[in-house]
Parts: C-alpha cells; structure tokens; sequence
C-alpha cells in the first residue's frame, strides 16, 4: 500500500477556513500593531479575537470535543496550526498559542476529574490563561532539567512551594500556574520533581519583570515568577509525586511540534512577502525573480519549507503512534528553528533596503521566528541528545555483535 | 485519521532479507575490490549477484509481478532501495540500479505488447543491460534538454538516427538502447523528440570511450556513443513521435527518487563507519564519541539523514497517487544530493587521518556520492525550476487577485 | 623584507584612547537609550559627544589636519574606527559615522576651494551634517546605478534639479546634500551623472517620511526626499558635469571601508559579551564554556573577525597606493557583512534566552549588523561584480593565449 | 605611514620565474600521470624536476643562502610557494614539500653545527629526503600530542628508542628520521618529549606499509615505521632533552602557514579551470559563466581566496617578527583548509559531469586538498584552541577587572 500524505476532507475545510479567518481578519489587526500584541490590547483583543474564531468555528481545534474543541490528533494540527501561524496573533485568535495550547493538552492526558473540571475546562474555552513554570535563573533548571532547585516540602494536607522562575511565558495575567518543583534529590538529581496546579491568586505567588524579547506576539510575556511558601492541596498534585519530568514528555514533543506548526506559518509569510516583492520589482533589465542568486534564495527557501513540514509529519505520525517520539520531535524541531530563521533571513535580503525596513514586516518576522532556535531547548542541546541516542544505538549494536561471536 | 507512515509487513520482511543480503553477501565483495565494479568483474561478478539475490527472493523487486518482479510501488520501494544501496554494488546485485532500473520502469509504463516482449522481459529478468541515450556533447541536450541534437529522420518503415550522445550510462556492454531523438524543430526548439527503441548490435551504433567519473560502481560505464546512419523500424518507436519529452517524465520524477533511495544507503553507511570508530577511539579523556564538535556532527549527519528521507516519502507518496511530482522529486533530489556529500564529509573528518585512508570506505563513499548532486540535473538546474515554480503561483495569483477587485 | 603589519606608537595611542573614551563615556550612553540615538536625544546628544570627543583629541580622526581632523590613512583608520564602533554611538560621537564621514572623505578630495570653505569646514567640524541623496524608489538608482531618473536640466547661472530620492540617510536635520543627478541620457544608459551641491534649506527640498530600519544608531534616519525645481548655481557642481559616477568612485571604496571599520567594532562587542556569558554562566557540569558546541562557535567567531579585519587591511593598503580597490573592497564588504551577521547570531545563540532578551544588547546588535548585508550594495551585486572581472580575466587572458598562437 | 603589501622586485620575479616553470615544465609531467607521484616515477622524477628547478634558480627558495637556498622569509614565501602549489608536483619540484621544507626549517634553526652539516647540508641540496616521525597509531601521539608512547631509554653514550609511529608522510626512501620520544613521564603528561636524529638506515628502523591517502603528490607515501631498540648517540638529539615540544614549535607555525600556501596554489588552479570551462561552455542561451548561481560559485571561490591569502599573510608577518603565532596559523589553517575543499567543490560542480571526470582535473585536486583538514591538526583541534585562548583572555580581563575593584 502507497504511504498516503493526504488530509481528509473536513481537515482540508478546516484549513481553508482558518487560512481565510487569518488572512482577513487577524492579519489586519497584527499589521496595524506591527506585531506587538500588547500594543494592541493584550487579553482584550485575545478575548475579541477568540470570540470571532469560535464563531467561525474554528476555535481551539485541538481541545477534547467535550470542552468545545475539535479534538484534532498531531497530525492534523499540522495543516490548521500552519495556517493560523500565517499571522504571528493567529495563535493567540485561535487559542493555541504556547503555553496555553500545550497546557491543554497535557492536562487533557493527565488531569483527574476534578482537575478537568476546575483547570481544563475554563483554559479549553479561554477564559483564562495559564503558565507552565519550569525554566529557572541560574544556576537552576534551564537547559539541564536536573538543575532544579525550586522545592515543594510536604506539610499537613498539602505541599508547601518555594523558588524562583524565570521566562514563565504568559505569566502575566494567567489564570493558573503549572508548576514544576523538587519533592526529592537535590539539584543535578535524576528526577524527583512534581508537577502542581495553582490559581495566580494564591498567596505567595508574586510575577515579577518581563524580560523583553525580540518576540511580541505571546500574550502575558515571558516572566520573573516568584513562589513564597506557596500552598497546593494534595487535589492539585498533577499526575503523581516525583513523576514529573515523566508527565512533562506529555507535554514536550507535542509542544515542540505545534511550535514548529505554527513558527511554519510565519515562515512561509516571509517568503510568500519576498517571493510578491521580486516578482514585482524591476531591476537589472527584468524583475529582481530574473535574477539567479535571487532564484537561488527562493528555492532554497522552498527547501527548507518543505523539508522542516516533511520532518513535522514525519514525528507526528510518531506521536499519533503513541511515541513518545523524543528522537523524531528533537530533529525536526532543529532543523525547522534554523530553516525558519534562514528563510526569513534570505527573504529580507532578497527585499533589499525594504527588507531591512518595517514597510515589509519581514525584520519583525525574523525578530519573531530567531528565539525558536532557543526556546524549547537550544540547537545545541537537541543535537547533544540525538548524538548520544546514535551513539548509544552504535555501542549497544557493538555489544550485541560481540556477544554474538 | 493519522498519517499512517509504516510499512506493511511483507515490505519489512524484504527490508530484513535485503539487508541481510547486503551485508553478509555483497559488502564483502564490494570491500574486496574497493568499491571497483569493473575490477570485480563488470558483468561478470554483475550475474553472480543477480543469480544470488534471485534465490534470496529480492531481485527486481520494482519489476512488474508478471516479469518476475515484485512489483513494488515507490513508497515501497524507499526502504528497500536504501538496504540496497548500503552496499554499492547493491543496486547491481538487486537489479536496480541505473539506468536499468528507471528503463524497466518507463518501458512497463509505456511500451507496446511487443516491445515488451522483445526489450522489457530479458531486462527485468537481467539477461541484458540496457541504456538510455539522451544526453549530449556540448553545445547539445545536457541541463538544457531543448538543445537536442541528435536527429531522427522518416524513412521507408522507419527512422534514421544520427548523432553523438555523451555519458551514457552502462553504454558498453548494454543489450539495448533508448535513444532520444528529434523528429521536429532544430536544437534549441521546445517538444520535437521522440524515443527509439534499438539493438546494441544495430549497424551505426558504436559505443566509444569511457568517461571516467569519481564513482565506479555502475556496469558497463559512462560513455560516449555515436550512432551513424542508425535504422529504427516503426515498431520501435517508443510511445508517440515527437512525444519523447512527455513520455521521459514518466522515467524522470521516479528515476530521480529510485537515485535518492540507493545513495541514500551508501549516505547511511557513511555515518555508521563513522560512528562505530569515534564510539571507540580514544582521545582527550575519553572517547571521540564524547566530544561537542564530534557529537555536532554526528546529530547533523542523523538530520540531514531524516530530512533526505522524509522529503524521499513524500515525493514518492506523490508519485503513487500518479501525479508528475516534479517539484517534489526536484526538491527531495536536490536536498538529499547536497546532504549525502554533506554527510560523507562529516564522516571522514570524524576519522580524521583514516577518514582520507583507505583503510575506511569513506573517502571513496564521497566520490561515489559527490556526483549525485551534478547526474539527473545539476542542483543549480532544479533551483531553477523550483524558483520558477514558485515566482509563477505568486504571478498567477496576484493576477487572480486583481482580477477579483 | 617581510611584511609589517603594526601600527605606529601615536596610531596605537590613538587607538588606546579611543577605546577608553568609548567604553567609560559612549557605552553607557548607548546602554541608557537601548542603542536608539534618537531616543537619547538625536543631534543635541550627538554634539555633546562631538565636544567630549574634541576635548579628548579624538575627534574626526580621518578629516584634514587643515579642517581640525588628525589626517588618518586609510590603513590607520582601521583599528581607530573599530575601537570607536564598539559604542553603535562611538561613530556619531567622533564624527566619524555614515554619511558624513564618507562626504568629508569626498569633499577633501574633490571639492574646489569655495566649496571647502563653505561646505566641507563646517560639516569637519560637526558644526553640521549632510547627506548624500543618490538611491531612488524603483525604477530608478539603487542596485543599479545606471537607472538614475533624477534630472539636473541647465538653466541661466546653473541647474534645475527635480526627483525623489529614497533611503537618505541622515537627511532629517542635515545641512546640505550633494546630490546625484542625470545631466546627460535617460535611466538605463550608463554615465550622464552629476553631482551638486546644495543647502538643506535651499528652495524646493523638502525630506518627507523617516523609512524605519532594524539599526538605531544614524543621526537623522533613512528619509525620503523630494527635489522640486531645485537651483543649484554652477559653482555648486561638485566635481565635473557629467562625471558624476567617477567620482562617486571617490567614496565609494573607502566608505565601504570605513562601514567595515565601524561595524567591526560592534562584532567584537557581540563576540565579548557572549564569551563573558558563557564563561561565568554553569550548567552540565561546569560552565557552558566548557562545551565543545559552544567552543566551536566561539573559534568560528575569532575566525570570522580575524579573517573580516585581513581582507580590511589589504583593501585599504590598496586604497592607500592609490587605486579604485574596487574588486578588493567588493570582497572584503560582502565577506565582513556577512561575517558579522553571522558573529551576532553566534553570540545570541551561546547566551540561549538571555541572547534574544534585551538584558543583553546583543539582539539589537544584530539588529544593527543585519542591514550592512544590503546597505552600500547588497551581497549579490558585489558578488556579480566579482564575478564578472574574474571571467573578464579569464577570457582575456584566452584571447592572449589564442593570438600568442 | 599606510600598510605596505607589496612584494619587492626580486620576489615578484621569483615568483614569475616559478609560475613559468610550473605551467610550462611541472604541470605537463603531472598531467600525464594523473597527479600520481609514485606512477611519475617517484624519487627519479623528483632528482630530474629538482635538477631543473636548480638550473633556473629556483630550487629550495626557503633554505638558507649557505646551503643553497634563497633564504626567502615567511611572508615573501607567501607568493612563491603558491605559485609551485599550482600543481600538485609543484612543491617536489622546488624541494619545498611536506615534511622536507619544514624539517629544512627547524633544522636551519635548531641543528648543532655538526647535525647542519651531517643532515641539513645533504636534504637542503635535495640529495637525500627526511621524515617527521611524530604521529603514532592510537591510542598514541595524534591530535593530541601528550599522549606521546614512543621512548628513548638512556644508555651508555647515547639512547635507546621503541615504539611504533603512524602517518609518516615520506618515510620510504627517506634519508634520515626525526623521531619525537618521550624521555621523561608517561602516555598523557605534558611535556617530557625529545627530539632525535638517524639515518634511515640505522639498525631497528622499519618502514612498513603505506597507509594510502586520497592525496598522491608526496614521495615516499604516509607509512608506518617502527622503532625496535634504535640506539641513536647523544650528539644526535636535536635541541635539548625533555624540550622536544619546545622546538617542535618552531616548526609548527611555519610547516602549517606553508602548507596552506602551497595548497592555496591548487585552490587557485581549480578556480582558473572551473572559469575558463563555464566562459566557453554554452547552454541556457548563452555560456554558463552568465548565469546567477555560477557567478556566485565564482565570486564566493574569489571570496575565499582572498580571505585565506589575507589570513596567511597576517600570520606569516607575526611569524617574520618572531613569535610562534599559534592563534594566527590556526585560525589562518582552519579557514584556508577549508576553504580550499570549498573552492574544489564549487568548482566541480560549475563543471557539471565533466567536473566529476578525469576530463578536468578537479575531482582529483578535491581529494588531494581534502585531507588538509585533517592533517597538522583536525579542524576541531584548532577550533579547541583557539575557543580556549579567547576564554583565557577573557576570563583573565574579568579577573583584571575584579582586582582593579
């Protein structure tokens, strides 16, 4: 049987409408703000925006089908989250942008009944917002999930919490924290974290800066959270005690993959902006498209959009498997967070003087798409776990040969 | 419904018995004589290996059922051509390699009920070899196809053909020719060429030198051919007259992946040598296998590896559903050639000194890879026809926008 | 006699002071405003510094002796402009930033007497700034120069000039612009170029919309410029009629130079502020420099710059024999703005989240470094530049051969 | 005063005088062999290359004027040797070739008065040849050199040399030897190594299989040598005991920075054929030298030329003024070498099929720059050292910085 690529009828419709909904409505408003969400109204035009998308019934398209979703498995957010990325605010609009969009999925996986009901069901339909508090300042958890140093201790009924977060997306106005702390080891232990649930207002929870970055279109910033004798009842321990880092590889390939999705989107907006700006603009005794080296950067543009989208299927169709798929996710996170930043790299330089300009949104694109080469785990530390997975497949292969002597 | 990307079992088992062939049969013939084809025995060595892979059960497995093949469409045929092609003399030993393996395909597409018998039932049972006589000398068809010179002109029952050809590949020693010619129009005109089908023995053809390349695992060479005063009856005539382009499309998009899926092996092999000596060399501490810009270039090998295939599933996912995929097959063509070399190169300098020895297949795995990215259309070419690919969609659809104002 | 490469002791002095003056009073200006000049105050901070740097004997180190400048070569401007780009306000503060610099370099070499005194002493002695109106929106002069469609038409006494210009830099604020104009032919033909002279105040100048750009740091931004009826008198021809491009040539190669000189100096900045970071910043088990994947970007980085400032110094030992150096500055412009780009990614990506915050100032760095890749000729038209010598010397030297026969 | 890179008179005539002779005289004797020195004849063609290379003065440019040289410097060597590297026999020719010229090097600066006249006299004429024997199979002396297992034992009147040594380049139908031993400490301690002189003949020595390398210009092969109780007598070890890594230095810097002129000599030559064939080729409508893509491969080649010849030149001016340079040769070899394989690989592929021929002679010069990346240190040992001095610096100006608090 021929391997079948295809999407099925009422995912192509999806699609189309979602690419419609983006292109009519949302991509105004983002221009009209050059593409700082807060300049055009943070939670407010999130709720505005939200409210549209579900009339179109297009919202939330991954949720469960019993909190208002569309219960879309990983392969086919593919296509829709793309299309919704065409604008850097069609994930906010659609409601599944990061973290919220990750968040509802692992909660859908792990949350007791209560929890569904408390935490899942008012996060499905965006009423409010939620941060996953993981990352943490130096010399804490950062790229090496070992490092951990916030801790939850166990007291009368409950846990007591106690850390310092940083680069908590969305914190700012969240409604609910997911919080990773240390209930074993020490930092640069294996394991022994927990994952806890807790409404922002709870007494000892304090969002501090934002830390500014060249990305604008995440609702809620990326946040200083401090956790001061936190309480969570025994009801909100997410999953099981010392499981954590377990419940988060829920999270984390899908999370990696529905970024890739919607970081897509943008990318191919930056060469589809070019690709218009070439084809128009005279030079040379042609248009600038006459030209090789031009020809040269749109190809290779279309290279690396159709390679990053042919590893993005490739690893959900893994984690559509019931993988965990940590190899495949870690691959095509890499090579789409570097194909992206390179295809909006040369679609700027193939714009010139405008390309560098904000007449064209492409520099504020690249600015948007750059972080990702850092954000969910750096190139650096991707490549370091493929590398010892190959090695490790070599060595064990090597053993077995020997043994088999 | 998910994407379903694995493989029925039947397909896996193949899988299994291939590589097993190759690794404990054809690789050490091919380590025996470094790789030199003509110094194993040319077609000698060529039957040996045939008659070897026919009582495993793996030989032309993309031949149709009814020449004995097993009929493998392109999707199936990925990963079995990569366990093949993880030995050099893979392709030869299994039937598939080029051009044979892209002649059985046209000629079961194309050829009439006699051309069948006479031409396609020895080559797919690999009693004869067979070459495909298109490109010329310059200034003739070479990237530029339209610049065919060699002419066919009507006579009494037939054609007469006369020109040069140049790197034609298993030229000398080939059972029969498919010859391009133009019927209509002058060098450079588009449309006008047709195929002929002809005896190697036929009078005025006459196989000339060997082009002498990097690569040396092909029977029967690059060569240069000249055909005089050639006569082709009009039974012989493959397809229609002045529809030979048309009818090279059927050959060209899957040739181009069948090309991706046996070096995609040889790129495979690559990185297994190469991982195997730095998993035991010692240095620095510990092992080369432990160091970050050892490792770098492990995990670059493993996603350039998975891109090349990933972009490999989709063209052929393309051409099972029966479309050209000519843009796909350019795209996952031009990647993967670029990536092989990418990887060679890595691998070799993860061995450093015995990287450029012979004592490791790896120096002369590049060269047998490196022309990949020049043979079926200079990487340069297929940028060409992306980019125009694409400036076109972005013209067609700002006139449709227009239009629509 | 080998080659020396050193600096006299008062070029090094020079140097020393510089680097003192940028890091103890420029830095932190620069820090305090986020990099954006007009933030700090546009030309009311630039003259504040101009005094600063006039007290410390720094001042216009490249301008004339006889203008109050320290008459710099263009080998000893190197490591003089480097030191001062470490600040992206270090140009602007020694009066050394595009355009002026380039227009002082210019005017010292072309102007006729009156013109020095009336314009080149008080632009050398920052009193005021200019600008140099040559790019025009398309179809007219950008890439390629030859599409000039600003007119200059004799009239009694002098000349009548009327165009647009686009992507002016520093016209907002300037004291006078030379301007490029058309004097003989139409757009398209080669030559027929002239420049003038004239006060921004002069009747039928009018500088329209600042043209936003990823850099911050230039004195009266990118602007928009229309000429209606402009009279210039004849004595106000800068150079002679219709030679306009030849002594455009006159600036072209060292302002390409001296771009590299400053910029440099901001590479340097992203490549220290990285290297501290990851010297001091822990993680896997000692500091992140200890890692070979970062290890291997900061040796990429060093290699960059070392190889950035040599293709410097050869093109402006050229210079300073006194050629055009065009294929020499062609090549170092395009490797060192490449380079650069490259050195800001690098640091961004070593420092992980902190690199694309504006806790570091390295995003906006590369913020500033992107535009250089487009700015004085995108990287192609120099390529194309320098690849047709390179084939005018190869079939020259063919034809030499041919008639040597 | 500007920076002066010219060369004087006599070295520019040198160097004319040397280009001559390659093109007309070496070149032809290489092309007939296909670049393989063994097949030329070896040692025979050597002494008949050699003895017309003395008859126009041009032999040995680099040794001292008292043994028969030019005594030329490192920086004016620059352009002669790259005009012998234009073909691969180019450096035998001029006796100026891995490892002879660099054991010329170090012996003129190291030997006693009785070793200069003993084995300097003798290899400056070019009547004997030398080998380097440092390198040692694993997990002996290779990248890293403190791993060093080869020893020398005191005994009565002189030493006593074991060990086995691998990647001698030259060692069959040497002369004499250079042999690094360890005199003090064990495999992985610092320093302890010494340096020794013996005849080849010398009991104990044997030169055994050569390890074949994808290059094939240099006489007498990469081979294996053993040392079974070599006794070799005091007056015989060069410089002093125990300083062996010491002196080793002087050889290091300027055996690298001639390596890389030499090889910059076939970097050029691929870049000549690869333009002379794209002037003259047709296709497209014209030659392929009017095309995009080509020129870019063009123009990046002039790029890299550039860079590594400015690079080389900064280098050799630090080692002219007597420092070992250690940073400029590493970050000058790392860019050239691979710059180099660069240049071969774009030049090949402006070829198309008759670029991966042996109808050009670029796939073999490909394979004959390959191993520069390997050899006198892997690319990631120089990137190692280099990082680890900028690290050093910095961490040493921090500290600077905190004491002067």
């Amino acid at each position: 049987m021929p391997i079948d690529l295809s999407y099925d009828a009422d995912v192509e419709d999806l699609v189309t409408k979602t690419s419609r909904f983006i292109k009519e409505y949302v991509l105004p408003i983002e221009e009209r703000f050059g593409g700082d969400i807060e300049a055009a109204g943070g939670d407010e035009i999130r709720r505005e925006m939200n409210a549209k998308a579900k009339a179109e019934g297009i919202f939330a398209p991954h949720a469960p089908v019993e909190f208002g979703g569309l219960g879309l498995n990983m392969s086919d957010r593919v296509p829709v989250f793309e299309a919704a990325g065409y604008s850097t605010f069609g994930p906010v609009a659609l409601h599944i942008g990061a973290p919220d969009e990750g968040n509802v999925h692992m909660l859908a996986h792990i949350a007791s009944e209560e929890q569904r009901h408390a935490y899942l069901a008012p996060l499905a339909a965006g009423d409010v917002r939620s941060a996953f508090a993981m990352s943490e300042p130096a010399p804490g958890a950062g790229s090496d999930p070992n490092a951990l140093a916030t801790t939850a201790t166990k007291v009368d009924g409950g846990w007591k919490i106690n850390g310092e977060k940083r680069f908590i997306t969305g914190a700012d106005g969240a409604g609910f924290f997911i919080i990773m702390a240390r209930t074993a080891g020490s930092p640069g232990d294996r394991g022994g974290a927990t994952m806890f649930l807790a409404p922002a207002d709870r007494e000892g929870i304090s969002v501090g800066r934002h830390i500014h970055t060249t990305d604008r279109s995440m609702v809620g910033g990326h946040c200083e959270v401090r956790f001061t004798d936190v309480f969570v009842p025994d009801a909100d321990v997410l999953g099981e005690v010392d499981e954590g880092y377990r419940y988060a590889q829920v999270r984390l390939g899908p999370a990696r993959m529905t970024h890739v999705m919607r970081w897509m989107g943008s990318a191919v907006r930056c060469q589809d902006v070019a690709v218009d700006y070439v084809s128009l603009r005279e030079g040379f005794g042609g248009t600038l498209a006459d030209l090789g080296m031009i020809q040269q950067m749109i190809a290779d543009n279309e290279i690396d959009l159709a390679a990053a989208r042919a590893l993005l299927v490739k690893a959900c169709a893994e984690l559509d498997r019931g993988g965990h798929a940590s190899n495949e996710t870690s691959i095509a996170k890499t090579f789409a967070a570097e194909a992206f930043t390179r295809i909006a790299d040369r679609s700027i330089q193939m714009c010139g003087g405008t390309g560098v300009s904000d007449d064209l949104p492409l520099a504020r694109l690249h600015n948007e798409l750059r972080p990702f080469r850092v954000y969910d785990g750096p190139s650096e530390v991707h490549r370091w776990a493929i590398a010892r997975r190959t090695i490790g497949r070599a060595r064990k292969a090597a053993a077995a040969a020997e043994a088999a002597k």
